[in-house]
C-alpha cells in the first residue's frame, strides 16, 4: 500500500472511532492541495470541534513541517477549533501543537515524546 | 462538463466566497459515498458553523431527495451546526431545511421559491 492509501486508511480509522464515540467526523476534500489552509478531518459535537493533522508515515518518528502546523493553528483560529495532532505508533496519540517544540524536536515527534505529551483517544474525546 | 464536475466547481466557488468573507471552509472528501451522514461543505468562524449541501444541477428547479435533507439535518444536530441548502439559479441562495415544506414542494426547489425562502449569500454571512 502506497503512503497516501495508507494516509486515507489511517484517517477513516479515526472517523470510525469519533464516530462510535457520538462526534460526527468527515476528511476534507483536497486537504493539503488547495490554497487555504485545512485540516485532515474536521470534529465535531455540540460542545466541541477539532481541526486534526493525521500523520502515520514514519516508524520510529512522524515528521511535522513548520507549514503543516501554521496552518493547522491558523485554520483552526478561524474555524472555532481545537488544533490537534494524530500520529499512530501502536495507538493513536493526540498532540496540541503548543506542546511540540520546534527547536527542541525540530517538529519530529517519537514514539516517546508522543507517549509522554499526547492524550489517548479515550482522554482526546474526554478532555 | 459533466454534472459531478459543475457540483465540485460550484462547491469550490463557494469556498472561495466564504474565505473571502472571513470563514474558514472546506469540501467534504466522499460527501455522497461513506455509511456516516455528511454534508458537502463546512464553513466555520468563531461563533457560527454551517452545514452546507450543494445543489446546482437543475436549471428550472433543483431537486432534493429525504434522504439528503435527513442527512443534513442529522449531520448538522450531531456535529453542532446550522443545516443549509445552497441552490444557485442566477446567483446562489441559502435554504433552511425547515423551510422547505415535503408535501408542499416534493423537495422540488425553483428560483421563485429559492428568492422568496431562501437568503442571499450577504443575508446568510451576517444571519
Amino acid at each position: 500500500m502506497n503512503t497516501k492509501a495508507k494516509g486515507t486508511n489511517a484517517e477513516r480509522e479515526l472517523v470510525h472511532m469519533f464516530w462510535k464515540a457520538n462526534f460526527a467526523c468527515f476528511r476534507a476534500a483536497g486537504s493539503g492541495s488547495t490554497k487555504y489552509p485545512c485540516p485532515d478531518l474536521i470534529v465535531g459535537n455540540n460542545i466541541r470541534k477539532l481541526a486534526i493533522e493525521v500523520k502515520i508515515s514514519g516508524k520510529e518518528y512522524q515528521h511535522l513541517t513548520k507549514k503543516e502546523i501554521d496552518e493547522l493553528k491558523q485554520f483552526s483560529t478561524m474555524f472555532g477549533a481545537e488544533p490537534w495532532i494524530a500520529v499512530k505508533f501502536d495507538e493513536w496519540f493526540f498532540l496540541n501543537p503548543e506542546d511540540i517544540n520546534e527547536t527542541e524536536l525540530n517538529y519530529s515527534i517519537t514514539g516517546e515524546i508522543a507517549q509522554r505529551k499526547g492524550l489517548s483517544f479515550n482522554d482526546l474525546i474526554n478532555f
